[in-house]
């Protein structure tokens, strides 16, 4: 049995019977009941997820995965493809918006190269603390042909695996996040030959091209579904065809923390590609996720909805790395700790509700 | 001049010239422009609100006024009355859900008793940290006649004013909290009284009551508006025949905040139905509100509309407290500290757009 094979055969459906037992201590706490809305869902939901009546959430990390794409020679990004490395070093030196807002949320943020396109040199300093588990340097480009072997893939989506097999801890929440250059057109362009709508309503602006760019780069993802031609029922056939490196490792982050029980929350757009090959693999991963946040980007609520999953966070975001999910995970922790430290209303000497 | 006059007075516009000089200063840091969408619209506000470049949000406080209503015998309310005093010591030993998402936010709570219709012995422990600033012992019955005076509804206010003049300090952001049993009753009826609109359309379910419950309330909102007959052109008239006094506090908070040039984050329902009083006395207060979540209680949307906010945070909350502004706090800060944390393009060695 295959690694990936192994894990989703691993994953079992969350404990239903818990919500219940959740939501009965959820209602002995001094407040109306059901009034503290979601949160209190998300509380039930880490009780399913984790399978006890006393969960924790104190091991925080957010996983940020960095590869490069061929595609990225077509024009579709505002940015230049060696922005993918230099940004590794940035959130290695801590000065991008992951390492800001992850400290805001109490996580520690993995930066792991999977895919980039350059040698980060194992003596230079500005390098230190990244995972090295490099598949390719960077994926080949999808409008000419496959973005990557099957093979390859396996390994991306196995290295997902097993950092959320080594991160595993009573206490853990996982959020994705990702780093790279053109890397929504891979996405959109797996949304389209999953779901098989027109790669038009799902191609956004990205980091911000403009819409004659935004045309083009729908064509390309046309294009790259045409010559590729990926059997929709077969979503690692999807994945090495037009997907990425991180992509793949964050699908394999998904299966891994569904199989350890380890609630995830998934990050914007492509995160949310990523998870829902994932989900598509294994539907029963559904429950392990959390999606954090409404994305600007086109596309982004179609997946949500096909996965059963409302975001909960509005602030327009549209920058990847994970940063939506370190924002997701603070509410997330905000059920936990209302389920955990709130009086009761016996305890507090409280009047319950008479009606 | 009277406090509130004056205050009034004093209030500024925010200093709009510093919107342009934020977006600059996050146009250089490493990510594409606008990416951070509303998180970078906080930041370039908290410029502005504050008048300097170099911002700080480390103070933060969530004021929870508590009071009574007369109406609570009108069986608007799921609860019973003598639950105001008793979520009073709540707060105070810590155990309900502002406390516990006040510290998740790292904000002191301060429980302020403005109207509560019960004696808190200053010598007894368990009201160890109360702030005492009773003004009356609940209000009277809306239905029947007015709330309370004009002048006591002046002293609420001013106690409001009082307090963010007492705790203003630089890096200072405030929340604004509630806790009145029927306190959604007076609420429904100022929103009304000052929109115009019937009762319906603003009477929600509140703690929890059913939908008849719901129709009785809509019925004593109207009756009182009918009984009171407040002048929508009079802000205090309104808030002294249909108010509350920790609805009166809460607007004079508002008010003391845009007069210290400190950020404010309104909570939900009826802290909203505060701040509408409080730019509908000076409209310029809106500019320095935050509008943390959207509440389920009906007309909460429109209120937000009227005063030109939007909210970020959609977890269905309906408890108050401060519950959604400690929440919205959190997301404020986040803004802020991208605005001082994050590396610039030139620091950090990554290459800008090239489009």
């Amino acid at each position: 049995m295959s690694i990936i094979d192994d894990t989703i055969a691993s994953i079992e459906e969350v404990d239903a019977g818990l919500f219940d037992i959740a939501k009965e201590r959820l209602d002995t706490l001094t407040k109306p009941r059901g009034s503290l809305g979601r949160l209190e869902e998300f509380a039930s939901r880490v009780v399913a997820i984790t399978g006890t009546t006393t969960p924790r959430i104190d091991k925080k990390t957010i996983f940020t995965f960095a590869g490069d794409h061929g595609v990225s020679k077509e024009g579709v990004s505002a940015f230049p493809k060696e922005v993918t490395p230099q940004m590794v070093y940035n959130f290695l030196s801590g000065g991008a918006a992951i390492n800001v807002l992850g400290n805001l949320a109490g996580a520690k943020v993995v930066v792991v190269d999977v895919g980039v396109d350059h040698d980060f040199d194992a003596k230079d300093a500005s390098s230190n603390g990244l995972v090295r588990r490099k598949v390719i340097k960077g994926t080949a480009n999808i409008k000419k042909g496959p973005a990557m072997s099957e093979e390859e893939t396996l390994r991306c989506i196995e290295t997902g695996i097993e950092l959320a097999e080594e991160y595993a801890l009573t206490g853990s929440i996982y959020g994705t996040g990702e780093m790279g250059i053109a890397n929504t057109t891979p996405s959109s362009a797996i949304i389209a030959a999953l779901t098989g709508c027109d790669a038009d309503l799902v191609t956004g602006s990205g980091t911000g091209i403009d819409e004659a760019s935004r045309l083009h780069k729908a064509k390309v993802i046309k294009e790259a579904i045409e010559v590729n031609r990926p059997d929709p029922s077969r979503p690692l056939d999807v994945l090495a065809k037009l997907g990425g490196t991180e992509i793949a490792a964050i699908c394999g982050l998904v299966l891994g923390a569904a199989e350890r029980r380890v609630p995830i929350v998934i990050d914007g757009f492509i995160s949310t590609a990523a998870a829902l090959v994932a989900t598509e693999l294994e539907p029963k991963v559904k429950d392990y996720l959390f999606a954090a946040h409404n994305s600007v980007e086109k596309g982004h609520a179609m997946m949500l909805e096909r996965m059963g999953l409302t975001p909960f966070v509005d602030l327009s975001l549209r920058l990847g790395e994970g940063t939506g999910a370190a924002i997701g995970m603070i509410l997330v922790e905000a059920g936990v700790r209302i389920y955990n430290e709130m009086a009761s209303f016996e305890d507090a000497g409280v009047s319950g509700a008479v009606t």
